[in-house]
């Protein structure tokens, strides 16, 4: 047989026609769009469904804003190691590094890990100045100071060693010292902030982890609180990544076992939120230019494999790695899913767990978790995201069963005979379950200090977390309606 | 229960200080690095395991070269969704680019791809100029002609609209344009060129693929045949990578079925190859600087992933994008297969399908294979590629039976009574079922009209891809006895 030679089948070459017309004119109704069900595959664009989807557009083009119809992947580089944290003064002299801003806080300034960074910058004639005052669960201030800090020093690269704080803060000292005239503002999320996006590129940061959970360290994602505003924002953009991610097991043997439970909750609720996000095709508005695609954009078959990858990693090592400092593999596999689950919602984003942990850790009436060696009260953020997960995904489940049978599966559970409307409970109890065998974890809102008197509070906090929301399955857009229902997820999540 | 605060377990510091002196002067000798069934978690670096590798290395010091420790992970960002080649004139005005020299085919050059990426600049106001004599298959000649092409013109950022060809030959043209003054030999492979590394940012590259194939849009590596030597090489380094790769669905519907049939055999074999590569534990010499790590360094925890999934959706889709020009959905999928398997082997490597191929297609005896439309004779990569499969991975079973199982069960095969010895048969096996079910696949060498008069000097043809071979499982590494194999191989491939 001879195939067709370079000749574009005619039935094809008007599907194509087809294709872009209604890409670009048309919002892509075709049946996956508005299947809550839609997964696992991109859009089935048969050129019979945008047909139709055509001519239900043409009744619905006054009311409807086109959505997404395409995703972007971007990631660190990422290099995993025991040890490799040494070859951090190379990396900076094969950029030609001369000044190197070091951004850590002032415990781990006093690990190992800094040890080795100084060592290798010295051994190979890197110049640097150690910034050691970054604040665990940074505010806009403690950002402000360090932007400060770094202005005046014009380092020409950054490299940050720490959790998610430090590595969050440097990114916004790497930002604003490459705007030097921006108001602090201009690229905070909106609507707190303009959500400028970044348009240029800045210089080269490096993220050495020392705790496997925040996955900052290939993400374009930096957390603050806006104390002004009583929330928890930030910037994100694909350009605030770092250039590269440097993962050495060894640095992360230093936490405490209490860091090590609530750093690994923050990986499990990585993956599970960004596994059942919306998928990117429901997401409005399509951008109008490519720069204006969020990071955050919704589950997409590329995050997919990461957030379900590191979902199955957390699942089998969290427990072990907590249970014994010793076992080097578990904490090792601990790391590598952090940052796997970092790629994964870096690309998708997170929903309820994040955007309701926000409140709760800013609002905690006096609770202070155990194994944290801190005087005043705090929730650890790990805490604060996996407390509501029970109730959370009880919620989410019905947008998505499949994917929520799914996610159970992980944990054990045989969902070969569970119904789909049952898909929720059963992860609920399947979270409750992992949670309550991790030990030390608040059961609820509860053990927190919150009572039903917090709730409309919370809710409140919650509301401008926008970023994180637009992506919650099943929440309302009318205003009321996404107030009541977060008022019942509260209220869900107070005992689990 | 308070868990300890900041404390560094003792036993754990310990450790830690154990693992550190390990890594920086003896190879890392645990148990799972000279196990050929270490797989689908990073080495499991226990301090006993260490400590008994100190005690092993103690007698083998002098005979052995430093294992790897680290492994690195980079890939392009990637933009997928249909009709989005649109962005990119919005992508270099965002950029700020004001000169882009846009790289194609004369083929490509008539297509819609082109098409649309004119109007995308133009609209922008991009200033452009359009080089569009890429050889397919290209030679050092016709790369140097492009570079030759490129350096007067100076431009500020390169855009490749083609397959592997084009995009190849943009990498080239941008890497030679940033080191005027180098010798083309310089950084082209090891042992045929010097292998230096590419060690200074190259200017942004976009690569918009038009097959679904190469994955080259992902990819820091660039082939070329090198006439001189009769050998196909290239130059492989991450710098080289582009810094967007748009894949757009709508772009690879013009490709005939032969060439979506050849190109998705790529696909197999890039996931089937980067699958089953050595783990990078494996790999020799450990380097002295991150920048001589190659990007060909054995399979890791992170291209696994994408290694695997993309072997199961080429395995689903390809046949179905083969079958039907209209299935868009299968054509989709076997973009994104490509991009995946793109990110896999583009930070695993390829090993001996990859290595043969290069003597396969540059010695053919005069074969044509059906629907290409060429004067001369010519064995697409695809097929040159997929030809020697079912002996090949019959060949490398041995080194890591469950990995190859797990291979043969995405084909279908119920592998739960299988026996590990069996597991190269039954591989090879399901390989040759899914070849003659594709139609229109030589069954073997001997269709391409090769015999055993021509196996010496294919075994010479295939010996210079040290880069590959070097990660080949179970291949010696003693001249004579490789060469052995090699001749063993290719009898094998000669019908399957």
């Amino acid at each position: 047989m001879v195939a067709p030679v370079r000749a574009i089948p005619n039935a094809a070459k008007r599907a194509s026609s087809l294709l872009r017309t209604i890409q670009y004119t048309h919002p892509p109704t075709c049946p996956c769009h508005s299947t809550p069900g839609y997964h696992q595959s991109p859009p089935s664009l048969t050129p019979r469904a945008l047909q139709s989807g055509t001519r239900r557009y043409a009744n619905s083009i006054r009311s409807t804003e086109l959505k997404e119809y395409a995703f972007e992947m971007a990631a660190s580089s990422i290099r995993f190691g025991p040890g490799v944290t040494r070859e951090v003064g190379m990396d900076f002299k094969n950029m030609g590094s001369k000044r190197v801003c070091v951004v850590t806080d002032s415990t781990v300034d006093k690990l190992d890990a800094m040890k080795q960074v100084r060592q290798a910058l010295t051994s190979e004639g890197i110049n640097f100045k150690v910034y050691s005052n970054v604040r665990v669960e940074p505010k806009d201030s403690s950002i402000k100071e360090a932007i400060e800090w770094a202005r005046p020093y014009q380092p020409d690269a950054f490299l940050a060693v720490g959790g998610g704080s430090v590595i969050d803060t440097a990114k916004l000292m790497n930002l604003y010292s490459a705007y030097p005239d921006a108001d602090f503002l201009d690229f905070v999320n909106a609507p707190l902030g303009k959500g400028r996006p970044v348009d240029k590129p800045l210089k080269p940061l490096v993220a050495v982890p020392t705790t496997a959970g925040t996955g900052s360290e290939t993400t374009g994602t930096a957390i603050f609180d806006l104390v002004a505003k009583r929330a928890k924002t930030g910037v994100a953009h694909r350009n605030l990544k770092p250039t590269l991610g440097i993962c050495d097991p060894i640095n992360t043997r230093t936490m405490p076992a209490a860091v090590k439970a609530s750093s690994g909750l923050d990986v499990l609720c990585h993956s599970l939120e960004s596994w059942t996000a919306i998928p990117y095709t429901e997401r409005t508005p399509r951008p109008r230019n490519p720069i204006m695609r969020p990071a955050y954009q919704g589950a997409n078959p590329i995050s997919d494999v990461f957030s379900f990858h590191a979902l199955r990693s957390t699942v089998k090592y969290l427990p072990r790695a907590i249970r014994d400092p010793d076992d080097f593999e578990a904490q090792s596999e601990m790391l590598l899913a952090a940052t796997l689950a970092g790629v994964g919602f870096g690309n998708a984003g997170v929903h309820l767990c994040h955007g309701m942990s926000y409140p709760i850790s800013g609002q905690n009436p006096g609770y202070k978790h155990a194994g944290y060696d801190v005087t005043a009260p705090l929730i650890p953020h790990g805490v604060s995201v996996a407390v509501s997960a029970p109730a959370v995904f009880r919620f989410t489940a019905a947008s998505n069963p499949e994917r929520h049978l799914q996610a159970a599966e992980v944990f054990g559970v045989d969902v070969s005979n569970v119904k789909r409307e049952s898909a929720g409970e059963v992860l609920a109890e399947a979270l409750t379950k992992f949670l309550a065998e991790l030990g030390d974890q608040p059961k609820g809102l509860k053990e927190l200090g919150f009572g039903s008197e917090h709730i409309d509070e919370l809710v409140e906090g919650t509301i401008p977390q926008a970023r994180v929301l637009m992506l919650a399955p099943g929440l309302s857009k009318e205003l009321e309606a996404e107030k009541d229902q977060l008022r019942r997820l509260f209220e869900d999540a107070m005992s689990h």
